[in-house]
């Protein structure tokens, strides 16, 4: 009979793998059961921890539906999807960032200079910037998916008060791959803490809270997809991002204009009755 | 800032921890974070089988209710919850396995001698022992939680045409520590391959097929609850169990007896009209 032990398990386990089987899914197969059995063996997790462990994922899939994805968070508070993005990061190319669990797919298309504030109060946010290739040529065509919270700090996913596609807009460059929308100043916000993440953070004794960012995925043909967030230099949670996403080159500065000169071109055109700010960002894509 | 990287991530997600977590959960957080995020530098996981991941774990969730338990079988099939089982055995005591998904609360009393296979067609098994301490005391009022598949492989649980506690039942020893009862020889079957953890095992052409076993529970005052499955020693499977269940001393053997005599105090007592199994199994349970 073969002995099963706990120290040849892992061996056991590559062992039932079938001599055809895609060598990729038993390399990602042998490194996660090595990792997995090795956290067992270090801790020596008992049944107990091992029952909380099964009733967290259990709790997560309940909660998670279209629009709440609660496994995705977790990647992000536990830093994997951060060390994804930084694995494989190509240096010159504006730095990936999370894309966290907000993304709704689908987001209407938003003109250049269009407006994705509509009637909610806050200080208006001049967005702007060029998309280009890494020696700085513009990219004609390329897709600007954009999204980020209103001023309560909830994202339209999560707040039954704003429309679906509430601070979401799909913006196409032209020629001089310019992008501008103007829109309200986001805020930082907490991650989701009424769900099992939340309550891990809670046991750690950790703040559920993001720095305030304008979400972008990037798509142009012949480039690799970005996915990104750009960060104020001057928001107080820029050190300590509970999902890790904050990158030196995401961070811009906000500079502040007076009141009465809106540049022309954009749907806010002309005077408008207080200071705004301005987001200066290019986004470098790399080549596929 | 603090900058974040690929080589850092992990130290700065203990840094989030507060001063004063609790010890264990900050020791159980750390490996499990270095674990994990070595998994991704050491596989250089791309985000399209970051993304393949975390729609396997909402499927599984999806899955997921009050009778089926995709994350334990996970769990199984990974080899976690054996190891978790063997990094607690105490030597001397019966072995523990794996409880698997389909264990339910609640099962009926189960006289000595009383009888789980009713109306159901296949050949008797008589299962009987005593639960014993390390010394072979027998022990008196110890639970014997006890549950098998029926004749087509499968648990009540997954099955509609049987009655919620169709083949399970509680049996209370006596001051002489014996418990017996009979059944239905079980047989081999599948795990569920109907959900991802089935994808799983059909991509790494990897078998989904369990050895016969009957499960049992086992508690009594002052020792340790032991869960585990017996094993019969001419299954064709138990080189190569699916979810690692077998150990050594949970093999027996069965005893093929004539027709006509089955013992007297048992619920089919008497002349029966086909050779019957008989499976001896003594359960010796460790002190707290």
């Amino acid at each position: 009979m073969r002995t099963v032990t706990k120290d040849n398990i892992t061996d056991v386990f590559m062992g039932y793998f079938g001599a055809d089987a895609d060598p990729r899914l038993k390399e990602i197969m042998l490194s996660l059961a090595t990792h997995l059995h090795a956290f067992a063996r270090e801790t020596k997790l008992t049944h107990a921890e091992w029952r909380k462990g099964i009733e967290f994922l259990e709790w997560a899939g309940t909660i998670s539906d279209k629009e709440r994805h609660e496994f995705v968070l977790l990647s992000d508070v536990l830093g994997l999807s951060s060390l994804i993005d930084m694995l494989h990061t190509v240096p010159g190319g504006t730095s990936s960032s999370v894309l966290g669990p907000f993304h709704i797919t689908g987001a209407p298309p938003l003109a250049f200079g269009g407006d994705l504030k509509g009637d909610f109060e806050g200080q208006v946010l001049l967005a702007r910037g060029r998309v280009t290739d890494m020696d700085d040529n513009p990219i004609d065509g390329a897709e600007l998916d954009i999204w980020q919270t209103a001023p309560n700090g909830l994202y339209s996913s999560q707040d039954p008060d704003q429309d679906t596609y509430s601070f979401h807009g799909i913006q196409t460059t032209g020629p001089d791959g310019r992008y501008g929308f103007t829109t309200v100043r986001p805020v930082s916000y907490t991650v989701p803490t009424d769900g099992p993440v939340g309550e891990i953070l809670n046991a750690a004794h950790r703040h559920p809270w993001r720095p305030s960012h304008l979400h972008y995925i990037v798509k142009a043909e012949g480039f690799r997809p970005l996915v990104t967030e750009i960060f104020p230099d001057d928001d107080p949670y820029l050190d300590e991002d509970t999902v890790f996403g904050v990158r030196a080159d995401l961070v811009m500065r906000y500079v502040e204009h007076p009141a009465e000169t809106f540049p022309d071109g954009y749907a806010l055109s002309g005077r408008i009755d207080a200071p705004y700010l301005c987001a200066d960002f290019d986004l470098k894509l790399v080549r596929e």
